[in-house]
Formats: C-alpha cells, sequence, structure tokens
C-alpha cells in the first residue's frame, strides 16, 4: 500500500495547490478548514487507479480527482450543519468554528472551485465538457440523497429498497463517478468505462453499510460511538431488526439522544440476535463481490489489484 | 420594451424545462419555489441581447442565461439563510417555507443545475468549457464578495474602495459573465466580448447602487423598507454620509432594529443634507454612463440599443 500513500500525497499536493486563495482571510480559512483535516481521498484514489487501469500513464486524473475529493468536503460541510453535527475527523465541524453562515459560504466557494479545476485542466475540452456534466448531475443526486436522508429520519418505516436509493444516490455515486470518470480521462473502452463505473458505484454502496455498521459497534470513525443509534438513523441495520427482531424494548432506545452505556448496549444486543448484524455484515460483502466482478473485464495490473485491495478494504476494515 | 417581454418569457419557459425534477417532492418544491416567483430575469435577458449584439441569430445563449438565473437564485437561497432575512420577492425567504435545511440543499441543486444546463447545452465543448470556468470562478467571486459583505456588517468602519470590491464581486461579477459568456457563445470578437464584459460590469455597479438609494428613499423592492438603515448596512450612501455630515446625532438609528418612522426620517434627513444620496446618485449614473459608451464598438443593433436602454433602466427604475 506503499503506492497508494504516495497517490495521497500527490493528491494532498494537488489539494493544497488549488486552494491558495487568501482574500478574504476568514473565508478561505474555512475553505482550506476540512479538506485539510486529512481523510483517506479514497475518492480521488479511485479515480487515479481507474485511469491507470484502463492504461493511463501520467497524472491526468488527478486534477479530476482533487475535485472530487472538494466536492466531498463540499457536502460534509453542509451535511454537518443540516444534521447539526457538532464533530468531523475529530474535529469541530466547521459550522461550530466559524459559524454556519460561513459554512455554508465556504461549501459552496469549494462546490465552485471543483468546477473550476476540471475546467482548468489540462484534458481536452470534449472530456472536461463530460466531467462537468457528470459532476453536476452527480452533486444534484448527492443533494436528493441528503434530502431523503434527512425525511428518513422523521419517517417510523423506511423501506429497504428507499434506504438503498438513498446510499446510492448520498454516498455511491461520488465513488462511482470517481472511477467512471477516471476511465474515461484514461481513453477506456467503453466496457471499461461501464466496469469501472460498476465497480466505484458498488463499492461505495459496501462502504457505507460498512461504516454503518462501524458505528453501530463503536469503532472510532472521527465521531462520537452510537451516534447513529443516538440519532435514530434508519441505517439497514435497523430496518432490518424492525422488521424481524422478536423483542421490541430496544426500540424505544433508538433514537434516544441520552440513552446510557446499558441501554447502547441492548439495542446492539437485539441487532446481534435479530441477525440484522450479520445481515448488513453480508450485504457490504455481497456488494464488495460484486465490484470485483465487474473489473473483470480489465487486463491485469498494478492499479486493478490495488481497486480488488480496496473493494476488500472496504468491508474490512475497523477504521 | 415588447421584445423585452418576450426574451422574458422564453426564458422563462427554459427555467420551468430545466426544472421538472420531482423526487424527492419536497427538495424540487423548494427548487422551485424561488425561480417561479418571478423577477426581472435581467441576467439572462441580459446574456442573450449581448449574444444578438455580437451577431447571433437563434436561441444559443438561452441555456447559458437560464443557469445565470439560477446561479442568482442558488445565492438568493443562501444569502437569505445567511443574513436571516425574512422576506424574498414579497414572499417568505426560502427557509422560512422548507426550513433552513432544505433551503441550503435547495440552494446546492440549483447550483449543480445550473452546470448541467450549460454543459448539457448544443454548443461546441470549447465553448462549455470555458463558460464552465466562468460560471466557477465567477460564483467563487460571489461568495466571497458575500462574506465581505457580512463581514462590513459587524465592522465600525469600511472604506469606499473596499465597499465597492464587495458589490463588485457579489453583484456586478454575475452581470459581467452575462454579457461576456453572451458574447463568446454569440462569436463575438476579441473587442467586443470586452466592450461587453465592461457594459455587464458597468451596469451591475450601477444596478447595485440605485438598489441600495431606492431602499433608502424607501421604494418597495420586495423587502421591508428601511431595512438597510435598520440593519445597519454599509452602503456607499452609510459611508460618504458618516464621513462627511456635519451633524452625528443620526448615527445612533442606524443599525437599530426596531428604529421609528421619525428615526427612519431623521436618518434620511442626515443623508440628503450631506450630499451622500447626491453622490450615490452620481456615482451609479457614473457607471451607467461608462457601461454605454463601452457599447461604441459594437454595430448598431435592435439588441445594442436594448442593452442601453437596460443601463439607462438602471438608474431610474422606481422599482
Amino acid at each position: 500500500m506503499d503506492w497508494l500513500n504516495e497517490l495521497r500525497e500527490e493528491i494532498n499536493e494537488a489539494i493544497n495547490g488549488y486552494l491558495t486563495e487568501q482574500d478574504p482571510p476568514v473565508l478561505y480559512e474555512a475553505v482550506r478548514y476540512l479538506p485539510a483535516a486529512g481523510g483517506k481521498r479514497l475518492r480521488p484514489i479511485m479515480a487515479i487507479l481507474a485511469y491507470k487501469a484502463v492504461g493511463g500513464l501520467y497524472a491526468a486524473a488527478t486534477p479530476f480527482g482533487a475535485a472530487l475529493e472538494i466536492i466531498h468536503t463540499f457536502t460534509l460541510a453542509h451535511d454537518d450543519i443540516m444534521d447539526q453535527d457538532q464533530q468531523r475527523r475529530g474535529m469541530p465541524a466547521i459550522h461550530k468554528k466559524f459559524g454556519e453562515a460561513t459554512a455554508i459560504l465556504a461549501g459552496d466557494t469549494l462546490f465552485a472551485k471543483a468546477f473550476e479545476i476540471v475546467s482548468a485542466s489540462r484534458l481536452s475540452p470534449k472530456v472536461i465538457a463530460t466531467l462537468t456534466h457528470h459532476i453536476a448531475v452527480m452533486s444534484r443526486e448527492i443533494c436528493e440523497g441528503q434530502q431523503m436522508d434527512m425525511q428518513f429520519e422523521k419517517q417510523q418505516d423506511v423501506a429497504e429498497k428507499s434506504f438503498c436509493k438513498m446510499i446510492e444516490k448520498k454516498t455511491a455515486r461520488l465513488f462511482e463517478y470517481a472511477c467512471f470518470g477516471g476511465a474515461i480521462i484514461g481513453g477506456g473502452s467503453v466496457s471499461e468505462q461501464d466496469a469501472l463505473r460498476t465497480y466505484g458505484k458498488n463499492v461505495g454502496m459496501a462502504f457505507q453499510l460498512w461504516d454503518d455498521y462501524l458505528d453501530i459497534v463503536g469503532k472510532d470513525i472521527g465521531k462520537p460511538v452510537g451516534s447513529d443509534i443516538r440519532e435514530g438513523k434508519k441505517t439497514l441495520v435497523f430496518i432490518y431488526a424492525k422488521t424481524n427482531a422478536v423483542e421490541r424494548d430496544w426500540l424505544s432506545y433508538y433514537g434516544k439522544q441520552d440513552a446510557t452505556p446499558t441501554e447502547l448496549q441492548r439495542v446492539l444486543q437485539a441487532f446481534t440476535d435479530s441477525g440484522a448484524l450479520d445481515y448488513a455484515i453480508g450485504q457490504s460483502h455481497q456488494y464488495a463481490d460484486i465490484a470485483k466482478r465487474a473489473l473483470n473485464v480489465l487486463p491485469d495490473s498494478r492499479a486493478k489489484q490495488a481497486l480488488l485491495d480496496i473493494a476488500t478494504f472496504a468491508v474490512t476494515r475497523a477504521i
């Protein structure tokens, strides 16, 4: 994974290089706050790997990858305001640090910046126009997914199918377009583009389901343990357990902001007993498997292997 | 002006045609709320006129114009949250109607939509890439202008030069790029593009100064009368009066949320006596004159005449 660390460094340098504006100082301090807070840079890494997996030799996918990471941080900035989350990446959320107004504006600035980066890159105008369209549609769908997510919080019941549609839009789309865009920049064939698009979407789904699982079992993912349970998030685990659990007492603790450790534990027990945790784990593995199989059309390469490893990492990682 | 009304209809139809998504329903209801609330559609009209003034014959600038109007409504949606404004276009502001979270998201969706429209238009990829870049840079500068505006509210003193830089970014840039983009789409020469860009920027400045004037003298521009005085807005009139007024008593009413009609009247008197109102009117006329003169390089046409009329309208309108 040394190679991926190198790529991550390259991406971090690119992002820093793109976010050098200084005026007004407060705005750009807020703009740099989240991108500088680190992160796995998975989306740009996957864009670059997809580019290389179809034969791309240089760094032509780096601006696009950086733009996607910047889109990602824009959505985090705004989501944290909407969800009233206090922390992000182990730090105060951007709106806690800079106030809501500047956080809204920093998100907007990052959003604009992403299009600025792609349109100023050295790609052909045709590829720029295509990528611009994809990023725009993707961003709109991310908004749709976030709106669905917020509405689900207020609903008693959410169908599994609706939940999956929501995470597909809110999370998986960005992974999908990262890989799709990388394949386009690399000049991949239509079947290679399709394969990488399918790979990206399914890895995205796998990642999100595993992320929800990690939150439930209390791993540190940069936010307080059990936060999804306290907030009553309609995760796949919850949806399955609500339908299938024999005992029902745990339901009154779900969505209880000040739930005690014992109550959190009781919910966790119900999730285990009902088979909900196993179900969600199984689903995330299934998505990862679909992702891996999609790559069969690609010739073997170091990039392809790294993408396969990422699909495995998505559903085995502990952080 | 029948022609401009026709153009406005054409633009309204285009905007409606672009905003037809339905799911999630609440999000798209919020997305359509502001664009459907009307407005002069000045920015798209100016884009189309600039296109025609350089010889454009068809409707090729309409998608770009619609995209700019959509960018404009996105900024209104977010600005009203930041500024905690309650009303817009004589209706409840979007965040009052749909809540802040959905208003943030509707703004983001509109922003994405603008890029989607331009990138899906029938323009050449080269023009699409150029316009995308311009829209992105412009949007980022609008954010910078809004941040400056918010900071000015908290400052005791604002230099006239800083104020002008702020409205140039927050307001004039959109007019500037509307005309510049129209000229690019119409295949105008570099000097025609420059001329229309200069025209647009200066009309934008004139419009904003006149808008501030109308607010002070109590014309109905879709928000409560005297709102800039109550909010203590650092307008050009205020900046001039603060520097030049002999009497100082009115300063304690400026920024007083619950100022009485008598107190508002006193501020107005000070603005008149100090010559501040005349100064701002003079400045707005000067910008309008620069705008008109810039058009000298263009051949005479109905579109050119309409642009000249708009520059006059900018600084004579009563609403």
